[in-house]
């Protein structure tokens, strides 16, 4: 396997950007509004709405081991993780950009299998790949930009009132049970597959742009309690979650009962905290709740409308169980590990 | 010094969120174009003309080693080296993303002084630090977006023409100097400021855009060789150097002559071949060169036109020496080092 030394840094560009080009053509209306794309210093793109960006960065070791999926899929899994982000503020992806980190020994093939999973799973959105960089690094990492158009609205974390239903769009702890499997060298099964394949809610944020009745929308990165703990504290309420609703994957529930190997301990846990689930957590008007509008209008976007609580008024805690009032906590967070 | 592990990811965003709050503040119009900052899933601006965008990455150990400058001055190098790009292709700068990864156990203190000084840095020339990511990784890395409007037209690579005059906004070599320098342990002296400070070339290119009889431009941070030779290979054409006309700065040209710890071997060679410059490069067409627009025009802009060659039809080798006729090469690529 040729390594990216012995293929150097301008042969690989020029790889990426055949790649990049082929795909785009398959993205329809957003090939035509490329000026420039990758190859000169900048790329030059046409949006006719308000730019929602995010950046998004993976590195191995922290987010993937090489070992958990083969390249495609972990291209596939940057990408829905960055546009996810996108997909919570209610905007349309339209462009990306690509920064790799990679030793001189990587192989060149495992690197442009990656992009390749990438740009394969973005031109499935109409998301075209029109530049990036590529540098020496002691390890791989990838950040990803990725530039959309705002929708009717701008979907917000910070609109949620007391009063309002909260939703999320499908089931929780499936992507962490499969690390959790996999971080045990047990690389196959339903769990690891729900972590290689995160869903896609780019339709589902775009419909709720266009709803009324819509209070806040995050997406669910670092587990569910830290996720609407953000809504909370930036809308200044506070929400009781009903945890028995709260959906989880049919294999999550069995890996719990399961002895054995393929035992993963306390589903419920990795449901309210433990991230990377990259469904939408919504809160609805009361009014808009009770006419069924969110429910038929995720549904026809591919997902689910899952009743899981109610937005309060602001108390001591963010975030509560519905039943005792105690308080709930616990996601993912860089440098402190787990709270 | 308190750890980043110690404080906490959402309380270092918080303390990114402010700095970028304060400063947008000072932005002028970037300001009011700003929708959604800092601190949701991603952030709305609002552009007035085509997007130019383009991601740069800066990787402790492979750009820079954290004895060469002050976290300020790494971070003021960062977004330099970043709007750069934007610069070559005649844009507006306006908007930056910025996606740490850091240690664990890096100081809070430290990656705070390095968001200072981009986002000062970036104030200046109005732009407004409006979204990123940060993530725990082995080692710092620093990967930022900038977004722009683009100017009258998109100035590019591949707009070379036989018969343009090639030249360059400003001295070259003193950077790479400046590294040998550094590297050697030498951490003073005006090579290593020019290292530590790049020049901006924002106000530059935005002129450049609007004159007429420009061909193809290009920032100089691969070394002006290797950058050259990207601007011949787009655009089908060959470059022929008037070596002795490359300028360099006075105290490269000193450092050259001198004896002892200070000297600095072959700054010719560093001036063609060194990297990281940040001037730009441009070929202009043979009339507007005469006409004087260009000297004036740059001048105005707080830089100067230095001639240094011509644009010839293509032959074997992308760059030659005007003199001998013999290839010029050399230029810095990831993996692969210099050639």
């Amino acid at each position: 396997m040729k390594s990216l030394a012995a293929v150097g840094e301008f042969p690989f560009i020029e790889a990426i950007r055949r790649i990049a080009a082929a795909s785009s053509e398959r993205c329809g209306d957003t090939r035509r509004r490329i000026v420039l794309g990758i190859g000169d210093d900048a790329a030059c793109v046409r949006l006719r709405r308000d730019a929602v960006v995010t950046v998004d960065c993976v590195v191995e070791g922290v987010h993937f081991r090489r070992d958990w999926a083969r390249p495609p899929d972990l291209g596939l899994r940057a990408f829905r993780a960055a546009v996810s982000d996108l997909s919570a503020c209610g905007a349309e992806p339209r462009f990306a950009l690509l920064a790799l980190t990679m030793p001189p020994a990587y192989s060149v093939k495992e690197a442009l299998g990656f992009v390749r999973g990438l740009v394969r799973d973005a031109e499935g959105v109409g998301v075209a790949l029109v530049g990036g960089n590529v540098s020496a690094a002691p390890l791989f990492t990838a950040t990803l930009t990725i530039i959309g158009e705002a929708g009717p609205r701008v979907l917000r974390r910070d609109a949620a009132r007391a009063g309002d239903v909260i939703y999320v769009t499908g089931p929780l702890g499936g992507s962490a049970a499969g690390v959790a499997l996999l971080a045990r060298g047990i690389v196959r099964g339903p769990l690891q597959a729900i972590y290689r394949r995160p869903p896609l809610r780019v339709a589902a944020g775009r419909a709720l742009a266009r709803l009324s009745g819509i209070g806040a929308v995050i997406d669910v990165s670092d587990g569910l309690v830290q996720d609407l703990s953000h809504v909370c504290d930036a809308s200044g309420v506070s929400a009781a979650i009903d945890v028995p609703s709260v959906p989880m994957p049919r294999a999550l529930i069995r890996a719990g009962a399961e002895r054995g190997v393929g035992h993963v301990a306390d589903p419920r846990r990795l449901a309210l905290a433990g991230g990377e689930d990259y469904e939408l957590l919504l809160t609805v008007r009361a009014k808009t709740a009770q006419s069924g509008r969110v429910e038929k209008l995720l549904a026809a976007s591919g997902c689910r409308a899952h009743r899981i609580g109610r937005v309060v008024r602001r108390r001591r805690d963010a975030v509560v169980d519905a039943a005792t009032g105690s308080a709930l906590a616990g996601g993912f967070t860089h440098f402190g590990g787990r709270k």
